[in-house]
């Protein structure tokens, strides 16, 4: 049997008591660390789960899957995944694999930073779709996240929007060169990620947002070091949020009374916050 | 304090080890229980947890928090929710409300539908806004569903539909009548659903879905009895689900070829699957 269990998202006390008597009774628990982050390392987890883990990374999970497998056809294996077990197409990608091979699967859920992001006070239901920011290279600045977003906006959505994070990743030269060097991990910051939607603002030009566009920027989200912070993209831009993993929200015009009322104690600045909010979102702000 | 702690959605294992801890050191453990359902009854959790639970009805969370926000004026109080702590409405306003009192609060994150519905092999990624579907009176049909759905779709994304539940409802004679008496519960089925559905296609006429079009049921999915079928509208009108809750989905043209073949394993009957995928996804059917 292969066990997918979803480790939640603060700290070793996240996961449910199900996922845990899985842990302790299965013969092998790898730990899947390259799609999220947890707030604690291996060393604590290995200490509260009482087991030993070993580390699977992206080659083992994507590619070099047998070994997963074949252990997983002899006995009860357990793969843990930061957040949600599924967030990631990887997973329903090996859960394929898994059944083709005759596998018995069985998946433990928790939380994920989709359905946790509500913590900043806005409505799950007012989301579109969510999108993922990743690393810009000189060459490389893919702009379909963009025109998702605009998608969002246009319908009057918000948007959740998940920034990279680059974990046991070979390295470009490396991989030029045939043998594999792998980059040191790096995580997208929400300064970093403004500057990356400006630029694809000024590359794409359709007005879907601005400097002064509204958001939520969020770090460590259901972790006890949370942080969540209210304002424009260029206030945004200049907050240090910390260590990883950071999102950031865009409001859409749908946006209720309620959820700016909540989201209003985390502004960087209220005076400035209220006056956005006025100036953005008219229509709700007179209520 | 208020301690907002969700279970996740199986049974009373899905509670993380920290929203346990957090049980068990609580001087009133309040347990909500009407805006979602576990597959077990308050017994049953009582025993697991060790606690004695007070059932907060919908008109104690919404109307009468005092006595709630009092409690946790004083001492440590948890509220149990059912999937997440914070998927509902309510719950934003009731941490409103504490906030105003400069009542402390904490959130516990856990899994909800709206990241589990990933157990189907649909990337969330690829979902657009969620919706909820109420049951119909002859007086009362609301379109807007309709519409955010036709939105969900001619950008070919995703729907996940909600399925109404009413427990402790008042009903409306009672309330005419000036005194409370309260429905029995209620759970939507998937076949009503459907019915309600082509309702509303009727009615609104926009050939958003038809009796032909592509979807799956799920009914308590995160539960060891949890089911999944895919198929026509029509077909799945016919399936039993059996017990509460259900919820219904429906693909969006974006669909990749990996969830379509991750799907097809959950199809009612293959034959008519392939048939259905290739004349509403040929792009994909063809890759």
């Amino acid at each position: 049997m292969l066990y997918l269990v979803g480790l939640g998202l603060g700290d070793e006390k996240d996961i449910s008591v199900k996922g845990l008597e899985i842990i302790r009774q299965c013969y092998k628990v790898y730990l899947e660390a390259y799609t999220s982050l947890l707030g604690v390392d291996k060393e604590k987890l290995e200490e509260f789960y009482g087991r030993s883990l070993i580390i699977a990374n992206r080659e083992m999970v994507e590619q070099d899957s047998d070994v997963l497998l074949q252990d997983a056809y002899k006995t009860d294996i357990a793969l843990l995944v930061v957040g949600d077990s599924l967030s990631a197409t990887t997973h329903i990608d090996l859960l394929l694999r898994a059944r083709q091979k005759g596998i018995l699967t069985q998946i433990v859920h928790n939380a994920s930073i989709m359905n946790a992001v509500s913590a900043v006070g806005l409505q799950l239901y007012n989301f579109g779709q969510t999108v993922s920011l990743v690393f810009f290279t000189e060459t490389w600045k893919p702009n379909s996240i963009y025109f998702r977003i605009k998608e969002n906006r246009d319908l009057g959505l918000h948007t959740l929007i998940l920034l990279d994070l680059r974990i046991n990743e070979p390295s470009f030269e490396s991989l030029a060169r045939g043998k594999k060097n792998y980059e040191s991990p790096r995580y997208m910051s929400i300064s970093h990620a403004i500057g990356q939607m400006l630029e694809l603002e000024f590359l794409c030009g359709r007005k879907v947002y601005d400097e002064s566009t509204l958001a939520i920027g969020v770090a460590r989200i259901g972790s006890s070091t949370e942080k969540i912070v209210a304002g424009s993209f260029k206030q945004l831009a200049s907050v240090d949020f910390g260590s990883p993993l950071h999102s950031l929200i865009l409001f859409g015009h749908r946006i209720h009374i309620l959820e700016i009322e909540y989201i209003r104690a985390y502004a960087l600045d209220t005076e400035v916050f209220d006056a956005l909010v006025q100036q953005q979102f008219p229509s709700v702000s007179k209520i």
